[in-house]
């Protein structure tokens, strides 16, 4: 994974994030990070000429209005057009109709090469069904051990239908092309008291992928296991008084700190 | 208050924020620092729908706009016939004739559980006038030992002719129910110097109350002292070179670290 | 530059900020750790209010719009017509026609006091062209001792042409009023893994100038000064495995720790 860290940091592509106003600034703080530049704008006069001097959008509904809808259609649309990779992060998809209607207009205009969530929201969007409760992933979708044969076939089985990378993160993460599985076990349970780490591993992946071309499953693989490994390198320098907010800020330090050789001995993973 | 902190972190609430966008990621993070779930929606086709699934409604008007108060009645009256618990923080309330007109409709069509804001705020609310500037404090409503009792029976009338538990924040806190009120002694000064830490505090109130139904005013108070112990215990940790940046981090990081006993040993009021 | 510092924190402006959603807390931090009050509010039904109860108002494009380019431009006429200080950031000028086309705009109806952008974007608003990616400066547009006296003629002649200070920020700054041009030699190059030191700048300006009527040119020299040191001081305390999140928090603590003896030790400019 070490070669594709080293890429995006030759390359050092711009992204353009259509994100919610709950976790943005903590988006455009990681993708400067890990080496990339953000950019930030949801005006729908705006959005088509942006994308097409980026070379990767996100696309994230977790605030979602009425404005910013029309803005994420047209910038997909666009970058869609010139052959940029475009990532999805379906936040809260199901957690009411009008982002579950949004998901899928989205999905429909829109071709898509990571889409990125937990489990919970990823099962609505292959079920069309299941139990969403906010914007967290629901005590019934933890993936272990026991299951994690299931989650691989379900997850492998949607990529094959979306013709994407399909990226699940929880405490085990699995990143799968349809043919192959990556099944990652960085991270920490601790990321989850922190509001954003999903939203901002979208923005890395966008980083990542946008940096990679065909390299689409290993990119996406790599950013998700360079997000689970800053969050256990964060872990080690937290004091006791430490909490949420100064981990928060711990991990994406470390990914700003982190070199392609400490990524590839810190990674990981199996794939199936 | 040990109690109250301990049901909170049981029942993991599920707290809907509208919120401003100048603090909604500080929000957020203390929301879930506390063992809370925060989600943010504004758009007023989800609202109802959201605010239906979530265990209590929290209401800022930091950053009004028309889009915005749509979906902040919508959500309020549906939260009411749900009978959750909703809070009310009336940020800048008399800066513009906008805001105070919106906090007055609030009012008249959602009936709160608890009103938090500075002297200066609750003063407009209350009495219809008052000096405001900006949306901190005015420097001649600062609370002391010699106007207390003033004050005191002021919240308290508020309280009962509202039918709501008044929350007052300043270098002396009173949260009262009409009947009894708490006269809260935790805190710093330096807390003042951090955005948001009084939406922060709203956004507590939401979860502490939500998980202890029929103790709203104990519930409150236990809120308003938690979060004043957690910036005395961020101060405790703050080196000389640091200021308001790293002490926002420390106040949340405290909350998360917060136990129970260390609550009920901290708090500092008594009961008037 | 002591003095313009001690005179900040003694009257305490109130500054009104129309920004953009990335950076937002972090300009509300910065304005407080300075000395100032900050209030957001970005409603056209309130901005004129608003803006008339503060003493300065800070304008950044950095998430434009329709909503907001209306608010921006009856704000800023109505700070003109009350001889209030304005302050403008054309984050990302020449993205998108969009962002240029309201920059020109809001130049036609509202006069600035400073305009602060990097180098990549004020020639953009000077030349009407240039090359830009994103909101970061273009790799063409970087200063140096090589090329300085060819850019200080020219700030110097734009500030002329538009009778307001320029302050063009990057790895050396300029700041001119037509007449002089301070050249500010502080700052770090890691401040530009940061987001948003430019906008917590854009506000520090509009406070240091709003509390120094007719000292225009050096409160925006001092400002700029204070931002590079807190920069440079921020370093010092930086642990090896801390990285861009942290480093944002260490400049804001650093300007809220500064005292005038310490910048007046540590600027580092020439007026030529």
């Amino acid at each position: 994974m070490e070669e594709i860290l080293t890429r995006l940091r030759q390359c050092r592509p711009l992204i353009h994030n259509i994100t919610n106003y709950v976790t943005v600034n903590d988006v455009a703080n990681i993708v400067l990070a890990c080496g990339a530049s953000p950019i930030m704008a949801d005006d729908q006069e705006e959005v088509e000429e942006v994308t097409a001097s980026c070379n990767g959008l996100n696309i994230n509904i977790g605030t979602l209005n009425s404005r910013t809808v029309i803005a994420m259609e047209r910038a997909g649309i666009k970058a869609n057009q010139l052959h940029h990779p475009v990532v999805f992060d379906p936040v809260g998809v199901g957690a009411s109709q009008f982002r579950t209607r949004t998901a899928f207009e989205l999905l429909k205009c829109i071709d898509f090469e990571v889409i990125r969530g937990n489990l919970s929201e990823i099962k609505m969007l292959a079920l069309q069904q299941g139990h969403i409760r906010g914007v967290d992933v629901d005590d019934e979708d933890i993936m272990t051990e026991g299951n994690l044969e299931q989650w691989i076939g379900f997850v492998k089985n949607y990529a094959r239908k979306m013709k994407t990378v399909i990226a699940v993160t929880g405490a085990i993460d699995l990143v799968s092309d349809g043919q192959r599985c990556y099944v990652i076990y960085n991270g920490t349970a601790d990321m989850a008291k922190v509001t954003g780490t999903g939203c901002q591993l979208s923005g890395l992946i966008a980083a990542f992928v946008a940096a990679n071309p065909g390299q689409i499953l290993k990119a996406t693989a790599t950013a998700v296991c360079a997000m689970g490994l800053a969050g256990e390198i964060a872990k080690t320098h937290m004091a006791d008084h430490e909490g949420n907010a100064t981990y928060r800020n711990r991990i994406i330090d470390a990914i700003s700190q982190m070199d392609g050789k400490t990524l590839e001995r810190g990674a990981k993973y199996e794939i199936r």
